[in-house]
């Protein structure tokens, strides 16, 4: 083992540390032991948030803010990321449109609405950006994606003609679609969506039934959202001729997408696999002794698509042992050993309380790393 | 590789888990990885609490328990071990003469007494043992070790010819030693006190100075206390010929290292290093490819003669690597990185309430157990 290669693959440790962040915790403590090595930094995400932050510091792309409409329709502070590459934009939904937003008594998933996302998908389209990465989670709507096509010029209208306002309410009233209006751009541009969810658009397993109660649907108003979205899904099916009701993750973040699936060009991807692919990942771990990843929680839900579930199945495909590091450990980690993951070492160094620890994570990270390359070191001369 | 031995040699964890106990839990994890590979259980202590536990448990011994008088006069629960060998005994000083037995407020260095611990020792004279271990941390006393004395049939008396009552705040009025009641025993008896301080008996750096004000001593009560100490060390320089009073470690425990060495055939040495000779840790870390230790915390103290760091000495005469797990990973842990522990693992997977990280000692031991010997594994076929 003369030239020793890491490629450090972690998510964020959300509330304490970027990815990148943590890349440089990682490669701080490996480097006191194998100062001569590679160490290549993949700064990972899994779709949800940090996408943009990671994929921009994987890529050196840049990030780009803008006041935008927030879910109750008051500005917020949004922002969306171009990848090195110049030509790939990404975004997060929930940067625009997100529950974050708003206290638990002021939700109100009648009105809130996605017209936010639309700016920013309008703000990518404007810099001529022609690629769009677009993570759906975390939403405050249930507008089935209405007020992001009404950004891009779209009309929801009712019977007398007149412009629906915003959220998923009102479109029980929808009688048409005016398509005159939607920016051309939208057709040129291949949008790919880090969908982890497999809800249709509604029914029981539909956007208002499951994620409405959680952004402050009670059950009158679950029956409302339902009945509006199978609505707004059936003038959709009629008019432009696209059946979004049942497909698989139609039913992601209030309906967003089929909102997508309805306006624009685009396909629903796992997040963590755009994420690989864009950070070129696979390639990077050409050659790699170990990858190292982490995340702020390891557990059982981890193999359901998270980050280190992803790179540990990139990581096997090359052959490379997988290290993982977490901030907390749940229950049934033992069943990711399966899945690739050799081997998972918590941070915490004490119980201490949530808030100094999160301060701490670079120490805690660093530290953890230093002696994980110890081990690594000692064993290899066995 | 074929054939591999690990040598388990932890602390207790304490409040959570005996030496023992880590020891199963740790090969539990480890045997997951090497089904095949030898465990050899050396539960460890370092003099302080659970030294008779381990040194009983390691040697395959015996723990005997009985009433003696407690430190101030009511009885308490006490025990002490015999190990394997039927002729060494080991008592922890704490487990007759402990501060664990008052609340803050009863707390008085004038009246406490080491009666107790006189009584355990005349306790294993009585079974025929004449060698015993003393593991004298933890003490609520400041009486000299004149209550052990007076336990083992040693009057002290006053210018009347009075007995003086327990504690140090009479040994001002000791006129004269009377050793005339002394059990014979004492005389053939091998005493091994396990001692980690250098205090001497009296002055700035004694034991009423430095170890009076936590067993509530005020700043009146140390003068007092010193002034005793110091009129007692005189009476026996003059009647018994023996000078306790500079000797490192006859600060310890309120005085009781001076009164071993006054009274009995004793001799001062480290715990770690007493624990280490009768465990038989070298031998049986002969061969070995790996030795596994640990402790509850681990911190820059632990290089104070904690156990982590004598076996870490241990196993660097042997040459082989030293890992160590803690519940608690404190400051300046990298130091100890030079004195032979080659790499150290926290085990708490969240930062939780104390009361359940404790109860889940076992689950965590195991776990991160399994995760080193992955490790171990991958990087040996590197």
């Amino acid at each position: 083992m003369t030239h020793m290669k890491f490629v450090l693959a972690p998510d964020s440790f959300k509330e304490s540390m970027t990815a990148k962040q943590v890349c440089v915790a990682m490669e701080q403590g490996f480097k006191t032991v194998f100062p001569d090595a590679e160490f290549v930094h993949v700064p990972m995400a899994d779709g949800g948030e940090g996408t943009v932050q990671s994929l921009v510091d994987a890529t050196g792309g840049e990030i780009f803010h803008l006041d935008v409409t927030g879910p109750l329709g008051s500005q917020v502070k949004a922002g969306y990321g171009v990848l090195g590459d110049g030509k790939t934009a990404v975004i997060e939904m929930a940067s625009a449109s997100g529950i974050q937003y708003i206290n638990a008594e002021n939700r109100n998933p009648l009105i809130a609405t996605t017209y936010g996302t639309g700016e920013l998908i309008k703000a990518c389209l404007q810099r001529g950006i022609r690629r769009i990465i677009i993570g759906i989670g975390g939403s405050a709507t249930n507008d089935g994606g209405a007020g992001m096509a009404q950004a891009l010029g779209v009309r929801f209208l009712d019977g007398e003609g007149m412009a629906l306002p915003f959220g998923g309410g009102a479109l029980g009233r929808l009688h048409s679609i005016d398509m005159s209006g939607l920016d051309p751009a939208v057709g040129e541009t291949e949008i790919i969506v880090a969908c982890d969810v497999t809800n249709p658009l509604c029914g029981e397993h539909g956007a208002s039934a499951v994620f409405g109660p959680q952004k402050g649907a009670t059950e009158e108003m679950v029956r409302t959202l339902d009945g509006n979205l199978a609505h707004y899904a059936k003038i959709i099916r009629r008019q432009l001729r696209r059946d979004v009701e049942t497909i698989p993750g139609a039913g992601a973040a209030g309906g967003l997408g089929a909102g997508l699936l309805a306006f624009t060009r685009c396909e629903l991807k796992k997040g963590i696999d755009i994420i690989i692919d864009f950070s070129k990942l696979k390639e990077k771990l050409a050659g790699a002794d170990y990858c190292i990843t982490g995340e702020g929680g390891i557990d059982f839900q981890t193999k359901f698509g998270k980050t280190p579930y992803g790179v540990a199945k990139a990581a096997k495909a090359g052959n490379v042992p997988v290290i993982a590091l977490a901030g907390r450990i749940g229950k049934g980690t033992h069943e990711l050993y399966q899945e690739g993951i050799d081997a998972i070492f918590g941070i915490i160094p004490d119980i201490g309380e949530l808030g100094s620890l999160l301060a701490d994570g670079e120490i805690n990270i660093t530290r953890t790393s230093e002696n994980i390359g110890r081990l690594m070191k000692i064993a290899t001369l066995k």
